[in-house]
């Protein structure tokens, strides 16, 4: 056992974009390929293509592939029209507006004939720094992993969540790697289920022992013993509240009642400074179908009134720390220009 | 709208036990018929019929059908069978092995030919005080209730768990006959969803607003504003430590971040004097496939290790207070001999 499913969530090649069709998972693995961004745009909104960093990651690569079989003459018009657009699929999800800032700026910057090769360097570029990233997370969150680890995490934040091997997970990945993993606690995440679906999948591909469990659960999973929970993030405020998949905010609290720290493991990409505390964060609110059924069964009457935010905010205090790929940053801070990590790095990653 | 469902979820007549398979509601209302105990027994361990209160209803008149049916000759083994094998159906739950106590003495108390006679008589007034029992929390509830409340709860803890109108959606039908009621929050509740399935589908037919959430929304739909929260209870120890559905303790945990009050509505039957303390409480651990399954839809390998507790303990230090068949009772306490209720009324209820 490497400790490392073996897959990519997303790859690029030539003005093409392929990436797995996760509502489909684990059932069938299907790879959609495709050089139109508008398909990349369906499969952000269908949540065929989720996960913070690679939804940043997924749209970038879409502007790459329009810049390509897009004409130099009309490169401009289409590039931009790709980018709002993209920009606007999912509203919590920081990295998104950040990598389409990104793409925007680069396009502004460059000529219609080279703008093409520029934008499609600048999304492999975005690609390799959130792979890079990863890796750098994984790194500084096996510090935090005791020998024999019981962890919980929630959601899916591995290889289908990022360009790399994830965030909370790339932690669990790598202290598997060195046999430090007893068990993970796989909440099955309703309502798309991406832990029962997707973590529970892709730790059984890189042989990590776990338990699935209803998220109703996340309290009597605690009890029985647990060292530590790590989540990911969509957007971490500048005060340190954090948006995450809905059902976080039960898990934080449940861990504070068991003094169990709760890490939360992003890329500094997922951090927004410009977003002053959790009440500032849009919550995304879908469509109630994704509670009223699973697949192919009705839960509840079509009629049914449904209330389903997509995210939860964790506040500041419920959180012990943040693995970043810049180290590791202990509450209670503030997020700042030219704060300090906790090796006494400095740290900048305010950017206007 | 008279604010009740047009139901009930169980009928005794003349040695014949009907009830609704709750497993395919709502899609599907079927009713059982049965005289046979056995089968009583297996809708128990499926959970066709479930409920503190109802499970204890449904053994005692599975207990007369048997009586009803057996020859005087080998009417004592035979419902002695049925009493001890009904009785270790559901571990968690106490209003079970109560209600097969009571008929066990009252078996002991009575000769053979009278037996079958005296069985029905007592099952039957296990069915009446039930009901009687329903109304009574009903109407010491509504006194909590503001106008215009918005109230969460979760699980089932109407019609469908009760021989009566319910324990917590007891109060819920009765604040809404006065108008009282803005919104029900409605936890699905899975793994079996019995707020998707089953307490969506009451609400709706008793013309109560609501609105279903996904488990992990709980903490958000708290947050968008909540009046109370009220669960009902599978056991009650002598320190107020309750056993109620998986996902209770979570729930009173954001209870308790966002300074919500959590009330217990449970009949007496379910409090259990002789168990000291939540450690004490047999949590029954059911079959992972009820996790790795919805229905027909496969969300996890068969081979996906599963925890699926059915059951969370929620500390009394989260409980507000416990809304009985014999008024309100505030925290913190002891249950006691001899212990007064809110009202200054004297309770007498451990039974030797």
């Amino acid at each position: 056992m490497t400790g490392l499913p073996p897959l990519t969530s997303i790859a690029y090649e030539s003005g093409v974009v392929r990436f797995i069709d996760q509502r489909l998972l684990p059932g069938d693995l299907r790879i959609v390929e495709t050089n139109d961004w508008r398909v990349v745009k369906r499969a952000l909104l269908s949540l065929s293509v989720r996960g913070a960093p690679l939804i940043g990651v997924a749209a970038a690569l879409a502007v790459a592939a329009e810049a390509r079989r897009s004409d130099p003459s009309r490169v401009r018009k289409d590039t931009s029209r790709a980018i709002d657009s993209l920009g606007s699929a999912r509203p919590t999800a920081v990295n998104l507006g950040w990598a389409m800032s990104r793409m925007s700026r680069l396009l502004q910057s460059t000529d219609d004939d080279s703008a093409a090769a520029a934008l499609e360097r600048e999304a492999l570029a975005i690609f390799d720094e959130d792979r890079a990233a990863c890796d750098r997370i994984a790194g500084a969150g096996l510090a935090l992993i005791p020998d024999g680890a019981t962890i919980l995490t929630i959601c899916n934040t591995g290889f289908l969540a990022t360009g790399g091997t994830g965030t909370a997970l790339a932690i669990v990945y790598r202290a598997q790697s060195v046999g430090r993993v007893k068990r993970v606690y796989v909440p099955e995440t309703r309502p798309l289920l991406q832990g029962g679906r997707l973590t529970a999948w892709e730790l059984a591909s890189a042989g990590v022992p776990f338990k699935l469990i209803a998220d109703g659960a996340i309290g009597a999973a605690l009890r029985s013993g647990v060292d530590l929970a790590i989540i990911g993030a969509d957007r971490i405020a500048a005060n340190g509240d954090t948006a995450n998949k809905i059902g976080s905010l039960p898990l934080a609290l449940a861990c504070k009642r068991f003094r169990i720290p709760l890490y939360v493991a992003a890329p500094l990409t997922t951090f927004d400074l410009f977003t002053a505390d959790g009440s500032q964060i849009p919550i995304e609110e879908r469509d109630g179908e994704e509670v009223r059924r699973f697949r192919r069964s009705r839960i509840a009457d079509p009629a049914a009134p449904v209330f389903n935010p997509a995210f939860d905010v964790v506040e500041a205090d419920l959180i012990q720390g943040f693995i970043t790929d810049r180290g590791l940053f202990h509450t209670p801070y503030r997020f700042t220009e030219g704060m300090t990590n906790a090796s006494g790095e400095k740290v900048l990653f305010r950017e206007a």
